[in-house]
């Protein structure tokens, strides 16, 4: 029988960002296990509709239990839980595709928002029981990162038993920080990835009891 | 001959701080060898009166070539090398001693300020060049760290030939910030520890083109 | 035939603030003129059962063209158009009845967010070119002021040709952040009220045109 | 008999920002009478030599009992009753004259850092009496502000029986965060001017008793 799977996905670097803490993160952790599950790590691109397009591909061949969307909030402190995204674009900051948008909908037969359904309180949780920096977020932006979890969540509606679904925003990593010369917060890498294995084991063990 | 010593200090956990990243890398650093200088690590009370008594013995002891303070200054996001201390006590959350001062001197006698003579500017752009976060700060606040960093460079400014001495403030340590609840940045101690070893290199470095 | 009406409402004080700038607003509107419309101002309980009833009777007996809800958001340095109610109670600082909420819905059957109807950006671009100072924002938090609005909304969706309704969060009065101590932005109350006068021409300039 | 003097500066704009509070300040009290002093308000140029001459200037004309200089500090939340002035000039946006100066002293005989000498304590209770936001500050930054706080009371250090000197730093005025669209904080000019009021009452009355 085949392993379960579980995706997490990265974005590339985007804006004037050299990095993207994200996309380190989901080649990470390619491979692993996690309890009854292999991680299946993707980088999405920054693009207003080729990252669907990519997510859509990665649902329909993978079939995973559970789709752990990551992306760099810089100027955050903590790890945010996304817990809603909402049927908005509205960005300043041009995409790869060099496209800024203003005050569109995600989906325009889209309802106003969805819910993330990971298990936001116990992963908040268990990233305090470890001493992990975490909150449950009440807006994940109006950028390609709520766009992301809008459109998975929406092509997901209307799929029975579908898998989880959600994002986890990151902190800048200290080098981006270091460079910019910004007074801004950063993440290690390593807590980081430390952040999303105790994340991920909250994921699994929950699709086991579920 | 006997090794060449540079001195770092640490402070205990105060107020409702449980850790101070602080006392852990002075313990951390503590024998290890920074080209041609043994690093000697200490952990100082967090006490009005106490602590400058504590560097006092530690100078007169040890005769070091530099002495770097290092404290903890929860809300900063980066590591802050203080360029100044002034001649001003002014704090209402209470020293271990259950002491608060309200806008007395640290010295009656003494001048408005002292500049570190640490080599700020060669620090910040080694740490910068090694990706991790730094800053030239231009106040180390009114508490005991900013006391200590006074207390120090007054009692050298008589010494003949004195030690290189300053103070580097510290961000949160990021089990403080998930306990806390706070929206507070933090760093990780590996991170911390690495820089302090950057920095201690530049010091030592400094110390043998002097 | 009767004057055509927008209700505006403040809400008292609570949790550790003795003063709302949004009560003081909505008793300064009330019985002003603004286009063709009269303001009713009225100020609602920080309760979160009695301030949906009061919220009901006002759409009742008043049949208003549109409510703006004022709300106090402390720590928020400009005027916050909010641009989504989510369907979610979760708050630590108790309500005015003593009572606190965690991870519940605002309504058990109701979508998981819902968009103001307020012409935003529009109102947007008065105060920017009123040099009042605002954003649109993405998250009206989990609070009993995000509770108002999802519940104004929530109460209208069925009704047919409903009034406008959102939410707009003031930050604290300079005489809190004074007396808090605290390092926080704060607006002054003159400066409030013109801006609220600036958005409210808007809000009855669209409703004239619609 | 001459009415005694008090002479408040406010700074040109400079940089990004069209306007500047501590102008338009400087401008608004001239002529007024505070108990037995008359104020002489008076505009410098943000220039890195030319700022001093026209203080200079100043000084020996008007003989004044005080000279209270304020600055714009954009991104500070309160007024800033600055306490110390440090013998450094370090930054990175040009003044009007285009120039950026790198970790150089304000004057190079000087020492380390002057005190103000206006009665910040009682400013500063006057202030939170009334209701505005205000606090000590540990740093006047490392701009021409800090310069020109540094450099009056050099100049004074050698007078006998000198006049009270120091300076106070304003958050940006509210049309220019709305123009800037950054999430900074900002004051009403007319609240700056209330408190600029309060705190020269207490100067005045502070010189009546000296």
């Amino acid at each position: 029988m085949a392993a379960r799977v579980i995706v997490v996905t990265g974005f590339e670097p985007f804006g004037p960002h050299k990095e993207n803490p994200s996309q380190d993160i989901a080649r990470a952790v390619h491979g692993r296990r996690v309890r009854d599950h292999v991680v299946h790590g993707a980088v999405l691109p920054v693009h207003h509709a080729d990252t669907g397009r990519h997510v859509a591909r990665l649902l329909a061949e993978l079939r995973p239990d559970a789709i752990v969307h990551l992306g760099l909030a810089n100027g955050r402190a903590r790890l945010a839980l996304e817990r809603t995204a909402v049927n908005v674009l509205d960005y300043a900051l041009p995409d790869n595709a060099g496209r800024c948008i203003v005050g569109e909908p995600c989906a325009t037969d889209g309802p106003a928002a969805y819910f993330s359904t990971l298990p936001l309180t116990a992963m908040h949780a268990a990233l305090t029981r470890e001493g992990l920096p975490a909150y449950i977020s009440n807006t994940a932006g109006a950028y390609l990162c709520n766009q992301t979890m809008y459109g998975t969540l929406h092509a997901l509606a209307l799929v029975p038993d579908p898998p989880r679904a959600g994002l986890v925003h990151l902190p800048s990593l200290p080098s981006m920080v270091a460079v910019s010369g910004l007074d801004e917060p950063s993440m290690d890498l390593a807590l980081m990835l430390r952040a999303v294995h105790v994340m991920l084991d909250v994921v699994a063990s929950d699709l086991a009891t579920a």
